[in-house]
């Protein structure tokens, strides 16, 4: 019998039945392909061959006897690809996937509002899943100062505080070398990784080349190279219809391959009007040996306005069709506005149909509608992101393994960026694993990227133009829970502690927060428990698909002193249920969390992973919270009634007096036994006293 | 309105009715005492308002505008307070919550199989739960080598690979400074942290004081402390009889006294045989300023002979009672052994009763049965111990935040232990995050605390005299699992993989495990899915109460090649449901796992913690295990017959044949797909080839 066993299953590795082995199958691997199949997971790199796509890949690669000793390990989980990779690596991945994207090009506000403004619209269109946005870059306007309304400030927002992958552009044209040296040092420790590298336009009319000067693209495609190494994804713009300044397309064709030759890692194309003047142009880059990524610009046609300044600007023709259909409607807004989106989704439909493209370029001069309609007509608007974690992450390359945060700044993610922006490394598994500095303070609550995006009048709409007694805080806090609109016909759609309407999870509780908050329990923060729900879930889903998502419940509200008196006598029967963190704005706390440890309250567990707890509750950082959340009583509330005014006193009231408050239970599996704990308080507080 | 409400709520902190708010509250604390109750968790300090048992105490103490900027964090939560605080914390710990505790002393074995025996019963004796364990020092012994009889390298093999809090014994008389440096550097190298402090036996008949030498035990105390400041916890012996050669029981009084000035923690006396002789001792120590723990030195009498011996080293007296008792039955050993069992029992209740003692020292003379009897009669033998991990923990200081392993050692908690010796830092949190070096080889299987405790003629008769083909190799792993004799009617109670019977938790799989293995699929380690059990069961559970723990099923086996190629297949089907990781001798591997990320499969969720994932399956660290699984076939059983036997030949065969095949069932809530896993394997390779 062993004999025929051994030679029977001699020489596995050369049968044709099965592939040899090698480390991990991938779809790459003319081995490993028929034992795989697709990744399938959302936002991931599920198999690879090359080392290049993961941290891990150089560990336990090798084999025979002298595997043991290589087990060099990652630092952290990639659970989402898009936080690791640069910005070619995602644009190769999607190319390879054969998945469509696209980008969104934004200019820089003339105003602080208009920035306000621009950074909401960052959140909203960032919402749809653009593979990145770019920001243009005007000598004119001071592009590299620390103005917030500067290209350099406004692309590091984006990336920062909206999490999204972000290009600069940069001219350099009638700059000196040290000058360009100093703004990409400066992109560089703002966490921007990828510059869009242009001439820009000549200052003088008589335009002369300047020895060892800027005079091309490709001078600062080659400086980035040299100072910069490998340091940032290049792109460099090219002319569908050739440069209007070359002496002929073929020679604009030969400088664009210069420029991708000295460096460039992909192209960004000039509008156009015509999807043949785009394919055609493609198939003369790749005729001259130009590989990279082309990505076609598209500009929805918005208004006729905008229009001329574009085509004069850009010394483009508008063929005679389009003007044909347009000079006739020239005064009806809607009218062209509606034939520009018709005709960019035919021209976005012909370009990705030829199988050429894989994405595609939105000027959007600033603007929502236009742009928004044409994707979510070609149907890569993306209706349902996926959350790589429950809160929305930053694009800053020193964030990118952050994975954990206290609950405290759910709404505020904006403001815990800030005040953690001096951190050097950030929490990745455990929070209470990462020895960060403490949080900064945050002494200007009007920070543009902060700042309430309704103006006074609106606020003292929604907040009461005139408050008469606690009570009318408390209507204030209902009618934001409920929707329903204040005593004077207002809907509350934002409050100090949440800028934007009740999140869909919160949704979820919205009766039983009416409920409490109608009685003095002034809710700014929850969420349900939940006991494993599929990551794919709609409302709390997040991370990768095929796993499960788990919280506790959470509760945080401002009370006062008399209903903490009662709910601390309550607490005692819910002890070790419940945890709890009671705090006035001088400090005084009580909590019986154990030893001071952060309680994770949402976590994940995902196929083939380890487990990823994004927030928790931590005692310790709840107090750096507590100053925040007191003083946006006054600095958003309070200071809109003029001093003095009763108005004004009873919000400091409640600030001087109030109570801030954190629960949570522990026991997920079980029904939430907060709302019990809240009307056991309540039923304490009305029954008689006891002898 | 406004005014009422001021006016009522103000001062709240000064009204009696709610007690002043302290950081938390605790049971010590005036303030706090009526808002709380005692902690009922088991192993952890629940409220502290003292700074020293927990290292985030200092951190958002502070009151008032500052704590913004006070969130120092710890380093990891603390799970298990007994893997945190120094010996002397946990038996003030144990003294105020007013549980009762035992420790146990051993002396150093003789011989290398007698060393491997008493680790063996450090194992059993651990489970009840010492407060700690001693390890006696004898000059004569070369009690400080590297021997594996040495005294010190019991104690550290006690404390680095049984988990045991452990007391080094160390005496001093007729040694040079120099020696016993040497001796408490290398104790504290290993990871030893408390030495009980003795003067030793004069090696001559006339001895006599040595300027500048240790002469007495205060001397060590004296030279500890100063060398090493507070590192050591220090123990020193009292005598309730007085020394036998001290001037007066006073003069001995006196002398222990200076011992417990100079710096020693705690006393452990000399055995005695009434309880009013401990007693009167007790009081006669306080009465004249000793206020340290004095624990009792309990001798149960185990033999006539034992009796005899120990009463003349140690120069005692036998009351005549019990002399009276004994003298007639010295030759029956059984009669003598409850007799002493009953008279240590009646002893310690009195001790106890007394309110005076909360620990008992038991001199074990390295025997189990007495000592285990009599803990169990007084019911402070720990009957279900919790575990705060699944798997044993180690008691080496620089060990004692590890909260995270892979599973391939789950039944070679000490082979893990030793391969990770050289690592300075363990994962906390996430495996991932710990980049601790290469996992070291393991070179000699005959290591004493990994060997195998049966010798090897059991060894043969359970895995076979002869074996005849690798089906009679499936029949040995059927046999281990089942329980069942094998066809020679021996029991199969080990494996080279596991030296123990099948793990409680193994025998929930029992019938399927049977069912695989004896075709074939050769199983080293499993365990079954597990969503959300508290964490107080009896058989999964672990960690604090109040908890829930989940596993994610995990199946480890060898098997044919044959059945690879099936098995390879089959998995197609179950991706991303199925994580698996194939590899053989030589190392050729192939898995699905995700960027080689690690896969929590065990993992707890506990009231005001972050959540703990003790067990992994780490693809990277299974090419360490490989190693290890694979050359157990040659080193434990191959080894066991001659040299060109067939017997030898098959179990070569295998070991040059076989895979090693790991898999985990992700998703944890569904039942468990292994097995069906493994039945579509043998399916597929049942039907007729395809076309």
């Amino acid at each position: 019998m062993l004999g025929l066993g051994i030679g029977f299953f001699n020489h596995l590795l050369l049968t044709p039945a099965v592939p040899a082995l090698c480390r991990h199958p991938c779809t790459d691997c003319p081995l490993c392909a028929p034992l795989c199949r697709a990744p399938t997971m959302v936002n991931e790199t599920q198999h690879s061959c090359s080392a290049s796509s993961s941290s891990r890949s150089d560990g336990g690669s090798s084999s025979g006897s002298e595997s043991s000793k290589d087990n060099s390990r990652c630092s952290t989980p990639v659970l989402d690809a898009d936080r690791h990779e640069r910005l070619r690596e995602k644009m190769r991945r999607r190319q390879d996937a054969g998945d469509k994207w696209f980008s969104l090009e934004f200019f820089p506000p003339r105003t602080a509002n208009a920035a306000v403004n621009l950074i909401s619209r960052f959140d909203h269109m960032g919402a749809g899943g653009p593979l990145f946005i770019d920001v243009t870059w005007h000598p004119a306007g001071d592009p590299g100062s620390d103005k917030e309304t500067s290209s350099m400030i406004i692309a590091y927002t984006a990336v920062n505080y909206c999490g999204l992958e972000t290009i600069l552009h940069m001219t350099c044209c009638n700059q000196s070398k040290d000058d360009i040296t100093g703004h990409l040092q400066k992109a560089k420790r703002l966490g921007l990784k990828n510059i869009m590298a242009l001439r820009g336009d000549p200052a003088g009319e008589e335009w002369e080349e300047e020895v060892d000067g800027f005079n091309y693209a490709v001078d600062l495609v080659k400086h980035i190279r040299n100072e910069f190494d490998d340091y940032f994804d290049i792109c460099v713009a090219g002319y569908p219809k050739g440069h209007p300044e070359a002496e002929s397309y073929e020679a604009d064709l030969r400088h664009l391959k210069e420029k991708v030759y000295a460096g460039a890692d992909f192209i960004i194309t000039q509008l156009f009007f015509r999807p043949e003047t785009f394919l055609k142009f493609m198939k003369d880059c790749q005729a001259i040996g130009i590989t990279c990524p082309i990505i076609p610009g598209i500009f929805p046609i918005q208004g006729y306005h905008s229009l001329r300044q574009l085509v004069k600007l850009s010394k483009l023709e508008v063929p005679q069709e389009i003007k044909d259909v347009i000079e006739p409607i020239k005064d009806n807004d809607a009218a062209i506005r509606n034939y520009g989106v018709e005709l960019a989704v035919s021209m976005c439909r012909e370009l990705l149909d030829s199988g050429m493209v894989h994405g595609l370029h939105f000027y959007t001069l600033n603007r929502e509608v236009a742009t928004t309609e044409v994707l979510k007509r070609l149907g890569i608007w993306n209706e349902d992101p996926r959350r790589p974690l429950p809160w929305a992450v930053s694009a800053h390359p020193k964030r990118r393994v952050e994975d954990v945060r206290p609950i405290f700044w759910a709404s505020r993610p904006k403001s815990y960026i800030y005040r953690t922006q001096e951190w050097d490394d950030f929490p990745n598994g455990r929070w209470g694993n990462s020895s960060s500095p403490a949080f900064g303070e945050l002494k200007d609550y009007y920070l543009f990227y902060l700042k309430s995006k309704s103006p006074r009048e609106e606020l003292l709409k929604m907040w009461g133009e005139e408050l008469t007694s606690e009570e009318s805080v408390f209507e204030v806090f209902t009618c934001y829970i409920t929707g329903e609109p204040n005593r004077n016909g207002y809907k509350v759609t934002c409050m100090p502690w949440n800028d934007d309407p009740l999140a869909t999870e919160t949704n979820l509780l919205k009766d039983q927060l009416e409920k409490v908050n109608r009685r003095g329990i002034l809710t700014i923060n929850s969420q349900p428990n939940i006991n494993g729900k599929p990551s794919t879930d709609p409302i709390v889903g997040w991370g990768p698909s095929g796993g499960y998502v788990f919280q506790k419940a959470y509760l945080e509200f401002f009370t006062s002193s008399e209903i903490v008196r009662a709910l601390l006598k309550v607490l005692r029967k819910y002890e070790l249920r419940v945890n709890y963190h009671i705090v006035n704005v001088k400090g005084e706390n009580i909590t019986n969390a154990p030893d001071l440890q952060p309680n994770a309250v949402t976590w994940g567990i995902f196929p083939g992973r380890e487990i990823i707890q994004p927030t928790v509750v931590d005692p310790v950082s709840f107090l750096s919270w507590k100053d925040e959340a007191f003083a946006l009583w006054i600095e958003q509330w309070a200071k809109l009634y003029e001093e003095e005014s009763p108005s004004r006193m009873i919000i400091q009231y409640i600030h001087d007096n109030y109570y801030l408050v954190n629960l949570v239970d522990n026991d997920f599996p079980l029904e939430n036994c907060l709302w019990q704990v809240v009307e056991d308080t309540f039923e304490l507080l009305n029954s008689p006293p006891q002898q």
